[in-house]
């Protein structure tokens, strides 16, 4: 820390990302990637001719992405709010709606970032504890007149809230934010963004990185009426206005309209997570029903973080997370059939080493 | 504004980028852009084999770009920080190091963002007025406890200090940071970056958006000692740690390594901007000596909204600013020399017709 940082991060701790090591190949189970390449019209519309003109601006606006982004969700160009990557998304939506008087809850177990975001923020907040089983009780958040976020499906666990489940959340209390983190959602969930033209108090929150193929690019949006919109491109507007480059911008137009190549991509993750989940099952480990695209799964005879340091040993990276309520699991990112049997044996291997 | 917008921003009033109307093609001479395409190696490294990676999240620690940055300016990789694009890094720097009680000075004509920032930081600032010849006199910051923030070349102005000059306002005062935005440093000037292993108060700003011909990427940098890197790289990575695309990495890397080809672009910038120079006060304008790739000029036949306003209706975009103390005066980018000739023709024109 240098003589000038300012006293207000003291308290500031900075969010750890996976681990990226450069010291051999390995099959990366630990971020949550796709495993498969972006969508062909993604890569044919990334032209020399476009990126020629890489001397530019992009449009600040950003309203070419918008535009398609609203025909998807069938809501308006300004009810769309794009950043660069939904974590400044989420920034924007930490430093927006909340602060020291108007805080936010969220599960004690889901995305690390929110209290780093909070801290960041000078945020109050707060965590709730998920059900003995790591799901989310709605009714836990009825008394709560803080701002809520909740992952869905939740970060870490993979575990999903039905939409009548977020709809009762979004309306216990309509008079607090309510943002709904939909990372995962297209791996088998239904997304709240119907929710948007009933409620003014409702943000969710989507990114590219996963379903759409393009963690590589760094774009998220989000969704909700457009006062609250508006106050995030302000945010933006103060902090950044060229945040999405010309050829992420570019990427996000195909891949928002490549729909059948989503879906293709989608089954495949969807049958994978189903193959490891029984896989997982069959050697002994507790799995937690997972609509995302990783599992959260415990063995009874190893712990988690010794699972991680042998599958590392073995070129095979998932992630430890060390979370005491999951202290003892590891989150596998699902990614290629291939990927999913490399994996198998080796924790087949492990645990006959473990006897 | 939505009723859950914080009331810490009642009073920020967000950044307006130069227009960007899509009405018809215009001759784009107001935000500063270079004329010129990336480097041919640039475009060259936009393999399609690199396109198809862009599934996997980017090195957060963008090593591959840090280590090409600290080559070129004789530090190493710990001393620099990435952001997307320098408005990024610019506000890790307000928001990192000012604050209520230790503020930020900077010129009253100066980048219209720095206002922003403190507003959106809360952080205290104040404006010190430029010499009539709107000139920076460094003994007006003698007695500023606050940190300084200098454009060199200025903002608006596009007038330069020697190197000399910025030492002497580093070394002023070594209880006190003080930021070198550099945006336009290599149209003309001398980088500040060879003081930084002297002071551990400096913090230098550039941009691959001008000189790199990079606009379209968002990618901008801070040269500092180590304990300064790091604190900006904690703001980083407790906002969005994955701020820079998997494209725009690469883009950076083989700009940064072209040495060859920038210098052949500045070189180009540079005749046409004396050449432009020489036509305007030849029509009677008053020109500012400009070490960047824009010139600030004002005519004493017509307005500077005006001239704007006129040169819109001819197809040629500039930069209206309408700060009181520039408030007849045009800012125009400095393009190639076929987009000069159209500017005098069309500026000739105009003075004809307002006889």
């Amino acid at each position: 820390m240098s003589r000038f940082f300012s006293g207000k991060f003291s308290g500031l701790e900075a969010y750890v990302p996976g681990e990226q090591p450069k010291d051999q190949k390995y099959i990366k189970l630990n971020t949550n990637e796709s495993p498969f390449p972006p969508s062909p019209k993604v890569l044919n519309a990334l032209t020399r001719d476009e990126l020629e003109l890489l001397n530019l601006y992009p449009d600040p606006t950003v309203f070419s992405l918008t535009s398609v982004i609203a025909d998807t969700f069938d809501l308006l160009p300004c009810d769309v709010a794009v950043g660069n990557g939904s974590d400044e998304i989420l920034a924007f939506i930490f430093n927006a709606f909340c602060d020291k008087e108007r805080g936010i809850a969220f599960p004690d177990v889901t995305y690390g970032f929110y209290s780093v975001f909070a801290e960041m923020f000078s945020v109050k907040y707060s965590r709730v504890p998920l059900r003995e089983d790591l799901s989310i009780c709605v009714d836990d958040y009825k008394d709560i007149t803080d701002n809520v976020i909740i992952a869905n499906p939740n970060a870490q666990t993979g575990m999903y809230l039905e939409l009548s489940e977020i709809e009762r959340l979004v309306s216990q209390n309509t008079e607090r934010l309510v943002i709904i983190d939909e990372a995962y959602i297209d791996f088998g969930g239904e997304s709240a963004a119907s929710l948007i033209p009933k409620y003014d108090n409702l943000i969710v929150v989507r990114t590219f990185s996963k379903s759409r193929n393009l963690a590589g690019a760094r774009l998220g949006f989000s969704l909700s009426c457009r006062e609250l919109a508006n106050d995030i491109n302000t945010m933006k507007f103060s902090f950044n206005p060229y945040s999405i480059n010309r050829v992420s911008l570019i990427c996000g137009v195909q891949a928002m309209r490549d729909t059948a190549y989503m879906q293709k991509c989608m089954e495949q993750i969807i049958a994978n997570r189903e193959f490891l989940t029984e896989k997982l099952i069959s050697m002994g480990f507790e799995v937690k029903p997972s609509r995302a695209n990783f599992v959260l799964a415990q063995s009874g005879r190893i712990s988690g973080r010794a699972l991680y340091e042998e599958l590392k040993k073995r070129g095979i990276l998932v992630r430890y997370l060390g979370d005491k309520r999951i202290e003892n699991y590891v989150r596998i990112t699902v990614g290629t059939r291939e990927q999913m049997i490399a994996l198998v044996f080796a924790i087949v291997k492990i645990l006959e080493c473990n006897k």
